[in-house]
């Protein structure tokens, strides 16, 4: 399939996805600016996320099992929801940065996406894959915490402690989401 | 300057780097197997560490200060000494994964090695700048920690569970390590 047959399959599953209500309003406004012009569309994205996962370490993709995540800042309370109706041996906290993928039509619009991501706080941005018909760029900032919570079934961080680690995790939710309305802001200024 | 040129100075200051002890051995080795070849240069690399840093939150660039870093693994003694001597108020733990920073010729060198590290588990790797006479890719794994010691003036996590962490820590470093060795035996195949 052509360029444009791929990016208008790409925008109408956006379109469903969001009718579903799996796109996080957070970033649905800055992924429309970004498709908004034809040598880009998304393919997938997050916001920035809190989440809390099974695993014995971190990392362990296909193997770690995501118990609670929220796409917002959260309270000391909902994690001990979680942490007392879980009785497994290994927990992990984490602050996931926004993510966005997007395929750019060639090498020189996937270069101009760089450049503008990078130097918008999207430090962790790279070319992923080039192929002779399409490029593809994860944006990704560095806002990143990962951190135990219990090991072998020992609490990691004492009970009263958590609120702590909580703020802390809020914070850099936040300054994540921050980073999306800046780039925003530096695409609209194209 | 041409890429000879560039690629020369950068293989000069590689080897004033190892002479003066800066160049980690568990990673020297991969480093001088990709510069063997004359379509790239590595110009910066970590093979994966455990640090402790002051600063409110992770991520802080330009703020944050190291104030201990090892690159093997470690002991709880070891971060005793450096809590104790420490009298700062916000304190994070942290493990990083192996890196290295690589100058490609071209986009078609590029797009070669770029297959070559995602495929043997550096997926958080990507190109980073292009220019028409180099391309700069950041060789990365995602085996990460990123959790706090203290914050405002409070101990995060208890003494008496601080091996929990260690010994996951350990484990995530050594993982981050094992992936050099079988980058390096895909290079080897090539």
């Amino acid at each position: 399939m052509k360029w444009e047959g791929r990016r208008r399959r790409a925008l109408l599953k956006l379109k469903e996805d969001i009718e579903s209500g799996k796109v996080d309003n957070d970033i649905l406004w800055l992924l429309n600016i970004i498709n908004s012009r034809k040598e880009y569309y998304t393919t997938s994205s997050c916001s920035g996320r809190i989440q809390v996962a099974v695993t014995e370490l971190p990392g362990e993709k296909g193997v770690m099992r995501v118990i609670a995540k929220w796409h917002h800042p959260i309270k000391v309370s909902y994690l001990l929801l979680v942490l007392d109706s879980c009785t497994e041996e290994n927990i992990w906290f984490a602050v996931h940065p926004p993510i966005i993928h997007v395929m750019c039509r060639d090498v020189d619009s996937a270069i101009k996406l760089l450049k503008i991501v990078r130097d918008n706080g999207f430090k962790h941005s790279g070319i992923q894959g080039v192929t002779p018909d399409r490029v593809a760029i994860e944006v990704a900032a560095s806002d990143k915490i990962e951190a135990p919570l219990r090991l072998r079934g020992n609490e990691i961080v004492p009970r009263d402690r958590l609120g702590f680690l909580v703020e802390a995790a809020n914070r850099v939710l936040l300054r994540g989401k921050r980073r999306l309305e800046l780039l925003g802001e530096a695409f609209s200024k194209l």
